[in-house]
């Protein structure tokens, strides 16, 4: 079990930053989050999520024509921020991460299929990623507040990829925190039958 | 940072089990699992998973005629089996969740809006709930086999709730693991740019 420690770092103090330190996120980082995220459990191992690290001001210019309005700033604070995205075409990858069956063709030609669980499984991929950038003391800033069509006409035109949700990723300036917001308890969300 | 066995139990020694230690899950774990698991991000705060944990013999019974053949022997010998499902009507709790603006109206009649974000919010926290489990000592079989208009009609009917995914909880058994599944490199499924 993890100690209090542990949990405090990946839950009780974390926090969904605004604000940034001036402080640089090394890449070995983010490679280690990847490399953490990846072992996490996706339907038949199918890992559809795929990342691009918003970095160099050339792709923030990019990046910035397609956020919502109040997550400009916050945005083109961070020292980097992670387009999530969903390979639609994932399932051609089956082969290699599922060999001993012929799951490709759960999907092939399925669109419902792949739509939920390309949906699916990068969102709980994305929950795993959140999580281990947090346990290497980073900290995060989720969004979904964009123009997803032309957020992917920009980066993704031409390839299977469709944007999930963005991650601002740095290390977070608890002086602007605001207070933390009311969670559901157990009994409001959760029966045991 | 998380040390190395932190990270090895949430990640590196962590495994998808099918077969379960002849060992009871405490209750109390399994809310100290949701506890963790609100903190992590949502959209807007809005918390869209419930959980309705399936422990008893009757409503195993219950349960299974909507498994997928490959999915039964596993789930039926598992302590504890959590339906994590998704509240169609999340926003309703906005105004406690996220009180200092009129978040609901966001949602409200917004159908994509509501789908989207009950699919990948709820979603996002199975990811969370999993590494909550996993670092309380616990082990999962996340699973998404299953007839989803059967079990809802079973477990949701006249509820807002729609079944995302199912999860087996309980101390998994390491002598009946295969080896490891190959899994993306960065290379593989992200850049830096």
């Amino acid at each position: 079990m993890l100690d209090s420690d542990a949990f405090g770092l990946l839950f009780h103090n974390a926090r969904t930053f605004n604000n940034w330190q001036d402080r640089d996120v090394d890449t070995g980082l983010l490679k280690q989050a990847w490399d953490l995220t990846v072992l996490g459990p996706t339907s038949a191992n199918c890992e559809p999520m795929r990342i691009t690290f918003v970095k160099s001001d050339a792709a923030k210019k990019r990046l910035k024509p397609f956020l919502s309005e109040g997550n400009v700033d916050k945005t083109m604070n961070a020292p980097v921020t992670a387009i999530v995205a969903q390979d639609m075409e994932f399932y051609e990858k089956l082969p290699d991460l599922f060999p001993h069956t012929d799951a490709r063709s759960w999907f092939a030609g399925k669109d419902d299929a792949i739509k939920a669980t390309a949906f699916r499984n990068s969102s709980l991929q994305a929950g795993y990623f959140i999580l281990a950038l947090r346990g290497l003391g980073l900290d995060c800033g989720p969004m979904s507040g964009f123009d997803a069509a032309g957020l992917d006409g920009e980066f993704f035109a031409g390839t299977p990829l469709k944007t999930n949700l963005l991650i601002n990723i740095g290390y977070g300036d608890r002086n602007k925190l605001p207070p933390r917001s009311p969670r559901l308890s157990f009994d409001q969300g959760a029966e045991i039958i």
